[in-house]
């Protein structure tokens, strides 16, 4: 759910390769429909659901882990996105989620680098969006520097060319803006450099197909095309002679800013050229969950970075882990929450919740909630990162509904019950001596009350583990969630 | 100002060695006059104005940087704390400073460090507070692992002594309370080990004593001599039979709690035997303040760290340091920001206003002062932290007042006006090639008013630099502030 438009890619898995069955777009500008206080109109959500229940008929039947939607830039911004979600949600029968600029900067270039040809060297990848701009320099299939920029060709039409006029000082500014935008990434990007260059998106390919009709390329991106072809739209001066050009309809009014976006990149950069490519967003998240069944998890790897940058203990967190998994199995049939993905996400939180000591001992859950809620993470939703924080926050002292207030309150019932298990993990490991506890034995006797025991005098010889279990029983019925120790 | 007792000393600096003139110390026990809501009793803040009043006698006539006072514990968790501090500083006529608490272990590590033979080998120090406790392993000069508990003999007197009476499962509640806290360290601290162990404060300087009145040991303090002065206090029942044993009527209450603090310390991490040393916190703020004026300022290697730890560009930081530094110069005096205080955070600011790019670009100003908020930052107050932190937060974006609500609101003009310097720097170092612009004037037409100018012909050649020119005006405009661009 893009904020110019809506894709879907469908495609089957055979012998480990992925052949596309059905791709379907339509331009539903949701970006543009964005109030002055960015709000999401009701006619904008309309439009989005409309396209969303023709794409639902193709949807019905397939199993959970096989859909992925996601949104962008668009749903990023507005402040209503979440009530528009939940809409879709019932619209789609499916999880919607949203994602990060440089979460999506990554799976456009897994997306495109799957589409070229297998060659050496290190490309750059562009994609002009109606909100954000990605730019991507990666090697084969892996991204080393990813950037997502607040520059699209629905926010700069509307900022730049609104009523559909051509005017050379409104191109000159639209330029100046791009060119303020990426001073962010010319260093870093130029210094890394690159060997050929990639664009892909809707704004790209109709750029490549007018230099094309106009014999300035055949198709091929090059600085001095697209300076003659500003030239020729500042003579025409109005969008609605862009036809002549073989401009669709739909596509015109976001012409000329998507041109002075890709314009601005090609000085700012110093590209030489470019060609167009079909592969972007969706069939990235088309290969994130072909890895995902391939057991090469993205997420797994972003887990094990940053337990090195954040100098995690390791053996007192798989500990943690172990315990926490001998918890969870336990209780996750009666409490509901016997998904692969709440599995997962309490294996994350185990290796992850001390990582906020590196800022400080004082308050480290606090710490490394922010650390989990605003860093890049490779293959995370932004509700799924949320939630990852929100658990460590949780990990230790006040069991407060402050502690979930951050989360859709659909989640939150399930988000306490694995937050419970984190506690007691992390409690029954408090000596840090990485023993597992005899006999544990946890018994769920409702969704608000947990009976915890151990092997015969286990618990009698560690009077201090007796007393961290007092101490979380007044925690937690706070929250009035009955805890027995016996 | 601890949370027992407000302690001051006096010395000079002869030839680099410290001769102390003068100690005076006060039991305040500004601790216990923290009501329900963490607000300092008036009757409290009386008492502790007075004793102040005492101390600033000695003080007329010093110059600033040869004075420093802070505040801990209870200075840190009183509510009312930023009050009591302008009467404080209305009273002693130099500024107060909160200090975190494992800056306050540092700073206790160099005064007894400081008090000892120059041997090898590791040591540990141990100081009980009225409110928090600290422990250190260090070698010579040099801490290498802190922490500062939340323990004090007045929170434990309040919690578990609080009619007088020494009763038996009072003192095991006391004890079991403080190995549950020793459980945050214990594994760190016996991971890294001590070849000796030293306490020092009036706590464990009582004990020590008592312990040599009742001819148990010499004054050196052992398991077993705490264990049986434990049974000896039991045995007594009440508080005020303790003067029997040699202690002083204004610690009496505070005894058994300063015991069980400590002999949890001793069961806990193992510690075979300790010894009493003079040193403390206010010896160690001496050291520091000669440390500065040595020019081994412990500041300039906590920066140094960060930038390390955060990934820093260096050339670029340095570029914009030059930059902002040759702003400041300019209109320092008319701003009255011309002091050594004001010219170091612009340095400090320079360098780090770019580590939260290592969270993330997007925000990356509001994630470094996160950082800097938050960490443990060697020889910071908090104040200084704050500001450093406010600094980096409004470099860039939005220039409004919610960048300095953080801040002590007498804090503010000058910080906005550093603030200002350092946005302009950061603006025209924006194309991160590290040229200087030449011929870069700034004059201060009046607090609300700046105008930039530089040699001819040098802006129109950058068009980049004079759009962010005009944005940055929009910015400080927002708060009426004007700039010309001329």
């Amino acid at each position: 759910m893009g904020s110019n438009s809506f894709h879907m890619v469908i495609a089957r898995l055979i012998h480990g390769e992925i052949r596309t069955l059905e791709k379907m777009g339509e331009k539903v500008q949701l970006g543009a429909g964005l109030d002055a206080n960015n709000n999401l109109t009701e006619e904008a959500q309309e439009r989005a659901l409309d396209c969303l229940r023709r794409f639902a008929q193709r949807l019905q039947g397939m199993p959970t882990g096989a859909v992925q939607i996601v949104g962008t830039n668009a749903l990023r911004i507005a402040r209503n996105a979440h009530a528009f979600m939940d809409r879709a949600e019932q619209v789609l029968g499916f999880p919607v989620e949203i994602i990060a600029g440089r979460e999506e900067a990554r799976l456009i270039y897994l997306g495109v680098s799957h589409t070229l040809s297998d060659d050496t060297g290190r490309r750059l990848v562009m994609d002009i969006g109606g909100g954000s701009t990605e730019f991507i320099i990666g090697e084969r299939f892996e991204a080393q520097e990813l950037e997502s920029l607040h520059m699209g060709c629905v926010s700069f039409r509307n900022r730049y060319f609104p009523d559909g006029k051509i005017q050379r000082k409104q191109m000159d500014k639209a330029l100046t803006h791009a060119a303020q935008e990426l001073l962010n990434i010319r260093h870093r990007f130029r210094a890394l450099g690159w060997q050929s260059a990639v664009g892909s998106s809707g704004s790209i390919k109709a750029i490549s197909s007018v230099l094309a009709n106009l014999k300035l390329t055949n198709g091929t991106i090059t600085l001095d095309a697209l300076r003659e072809l500003r030239q020729r739209l500042v003579d025409m001066g109005s969008v609605d002679r862009l036809a002549d050009l073989g401009v669709r309809s739909d596509r015109q009014s976001i012409f000329p800013s998507g041109l002075a976006i890709l314009l601005a990149a090609f000085e700012s950069l110093e590209i030489e050229s470019m060609t167009y490519s079909d592969g972007a967003l969706r069939e990235g998240l088309l290969y994130d969950i072909v890895g995902r069944i391939q057991h090469e998890d993205v997420r797994e790897r972003t887990i094990q970075a940053l337990k090195g940058r954040y100098d995690v203990d390791n053996a007192h967190s798989a500990a943690v882990e172990e315990t926490a998994i001998t918890a969870f199995r336990q209780v996750a049939d009666a409490w509901g929450i016997n998904t692969e993905f709440d599995e997962e996400l309490l294996r994350w939180a185990c290796r992850l919740h001390e990582i906020g000591l590196t800022i400080s001992h004082s308050q480290y859950h606090k710490h490394g909630a922010y650390l989990l809620r605003y860093s890049d993470l490779s293959g995370f939703s932004q509700q799924a990162q949320r939630n990852l924080a929100t658990l460590v926050r949780g990990h230790r002292r006040k069991f407060s509904s402050a502690v979930f207030e951050d989360c859709d309150p659909d989640d939150v019932p399930r988000l306490q019950h694995l937050c419970i298990l984190l506690r007691l993990a992390v409690l029954l490991q408090h000596p840090r001596n990485m023993d597992q506890p005899a006999g544990f034995k946890l018994v769920a006797n409702s969704d608000m009350e947990l009976t915890v025991s151990f092997a015969e005098g286990w618990l009698e010889e560690r009077p201090l583990t007796l007393a961290d279990l007092e101490n979380e029983r007044e925690y937690l019925a706070r929250q009035k969630f009955v805890l027995n120790v016996g």
